[in-house]
């Protein structure tokens, strides 16, 4: 079973996906998204799923410190350094895989989205556990996936949970709520964010981040 | 047609230029400039025009990823990559092409001109979809052209749209009626700069992202 | 005596650690936390202690301008250059490797934490020059040992003196009542953080640096 | 003449210090103090002063583009580029030399500086052009020549002049008017910083540099 799949990937592509989760992360902890250990990446190629370990610094991290997985979670390749461990968030991964198709999930620290998580007080009229920020009028909407600039592109905050796992069902349920945001906000934590691939992915992260700086800059000045 | 218009410019000095708008992009995108894939870059050389593309993350783009187009907007050659699409920005480039004769136009998303954006009131007399900001007593000043440091520097700032080719209108006015700024800022989205080269876009560029991040940190701390 | 201790690290191994304080300096610079001359780095193996040198330009030292120490605070061998002191804060890291077998010592300057510094108000019951800050509700309290999303983090922030190495004794009080907390933070100063190891110490340390980042933003938005 | 002065120094001293006052501006670039063509450096080696041309990008600058001067301002080495020009602030430079045998000068448009001379309101009591701003109880003021963490360190301030050299009296005034402190600021402008050398002059301005930041941010944060 488990060869069948790896076969899908051929060794230079593995090596591609491996070497771009790593210049990935180094990446995002210059834009201070992913420094302590927080933060994660994980890249899909058809039905195979790259994802940097758990609990490290993620500017450090090394090709062969990847995981690779298959859809339902099972790991077909362990990162040679047997001391790694897969991340807790990697339910909250599979969900956009599963309910979006996404090709790449982002999980930044980010501290303008953890900021923007403080100035949403509208909820879900249904979810208690789910807040909503609205922003609209923003050239950078644009780059957000299905979104103008005159649009409303409301942004899920789900509550955040001790455990990370435990995120795993009210963001399924954000997920669902929210067909337009190719993101969840956690309260107090950071951000999820994904995309057809792990480019698209990163260019609505940072869309999405530059309109959370924009709107915390905003209070900021007093407006 | 196109041949005379190419030979123009030696296969030398095509790469340099090439390779400008790559580095160029990578600085701007560390600037926090062109995040997403928003803003642009583009370079003139007699009547042969450089363009990058659009859609695309700006820092990593390639030489071979480069539009060049006489000043009619006449694609003279494209990029290898044909997935690769010219920016809607191009009518506003060539608006300050033919308008101002100039030899580089920047778009920049940054943060520090859109939120002076926002603390623009005073409108133009004529046209309510101009608002200016007043700059002066300011050393950097003498970086824009034209200035010193006891002028007023006025920047024009248009009224966003939802096709960024829309704007060309309103943009022509401005650069019309402002003939002492060499940038139109355009309201929650950025700004236009241009100069008589590549160098001296930048310049100006960084001059003007400077007073506005001076303006809206003087608003933060209550002056 | 002094043989036997620098047995205990093989050549390669001395060679490394030379090298990592080296690349931690360059990082802290680029982050802010150790610039003019401030700040400074300690990592120990066993009974032998590295320690960078002080009063010079932190992210320009060479693995050959590191100090080695034995625990008693002896020097074992001194760097290349004569003219390289040993730093003031030598007994402050002393501290965490004694009080609570650290691993490596980092002492940074940032400017968050200076800011935190100022906004704390509660006093220890017992002690007059110890103030906390109470951190809880952020997910980036998992990245401090021995805390949880829910938990209170308590940072003790102690007076500063005029001398370096008379915060030895208030540094050494703060560590032992507050032993939940892997740093003492010094009014209008800095931040000293220890760990396990030197990964261990960075990964606290830019966890407490994002926390406080948190905190004064909070405050900058008036929340 | 000239070929005595420059007998004073051996040629590979010479590359080092064109070098070194390009690394510099790259430095300061990144840092923001040179954005646009604003800022300068000066080194000086006996009676050889070097100094980066003026109206340039201080970050693209090469080891050939430097100017050598003899202490009286004749020039005795031009840049190989005979486009580039020498500094409006070389007199500035001079008097730091002149009147407090500096070794390098510094000139950086920082925006944490020039918002500081926003925040001063005290004037000296005989030159009405001069205002001040006073610190203390931060560490990094030992960082700064002189000064320890209970000092107060006062920074003297010059009202800005439409044209650069016609700060040199009101700069000589301040340099003579506060023996203690390495550095004059400029309203709306920016700071000249000295030092015995060139390391020496970068830790004074960096360390004014981050308690300018710590003054401001104190007020974004209403302290």
């Amino acid at each position: 079973m488990k060869n069948i799949l790896l076969d899908q990937i051929d060794s230079k592509e593995e090596e591609y996906v491996r070497k771009k989760i790593c210049s990935m992360c180094r990446n995002f902890y210059r834009l201070g998204w992913v420094s302590g250990t927080g933060g994660g990446i994980s890249i899909r190629r058809n039905q195979i799923v790259f994802m940097a370990p758990s609990g490290v610094q993620k500017e450090k991290i090394q090709p062969k410190d990847i995981f690779i997985l298959d859809l339902e979670g099972n790991i077909l390749k362990y990162p040679e350094n047997q001391a790694l461990k897969l991340t807790e968030c990697a339910p909250l991964f599979f969900s956009a895989y599963e309910l979006r198709d996404a090709g790449a999930v982002l999980h930044s620290h980010s501290s303008n989205v953890v900021l923007l998580t403080f100035l949403a007080n509208k909820k879900h009229s249904n979810y208690d556990f789910i807040y909503e920020y609205h922003f609209t009028r923003l050239e950078m909407l644009k780059g957000i996936q299905g979104h103008g600039y005159l649009d409303t592109f409301v942004l899920p905050i789900i509550e955040n949970t001790p455990k990370e796992c435990d995120l795993t069902e009210s963001l399924r349920i954000a997920i669902q709520e929210y067909p337009k945001s190719p993101a969840v906000a956690v309260k107090d934590h950071g951000i999820y964010v994904w995309g057809k691939n792990e480019d698209h992915a990163k260019t609505q992260a940072e869309c999405i981040d530059y309109i959370c700086e924009i709107e915390v800059k905003k209070r900021m000045i007093g407006l």
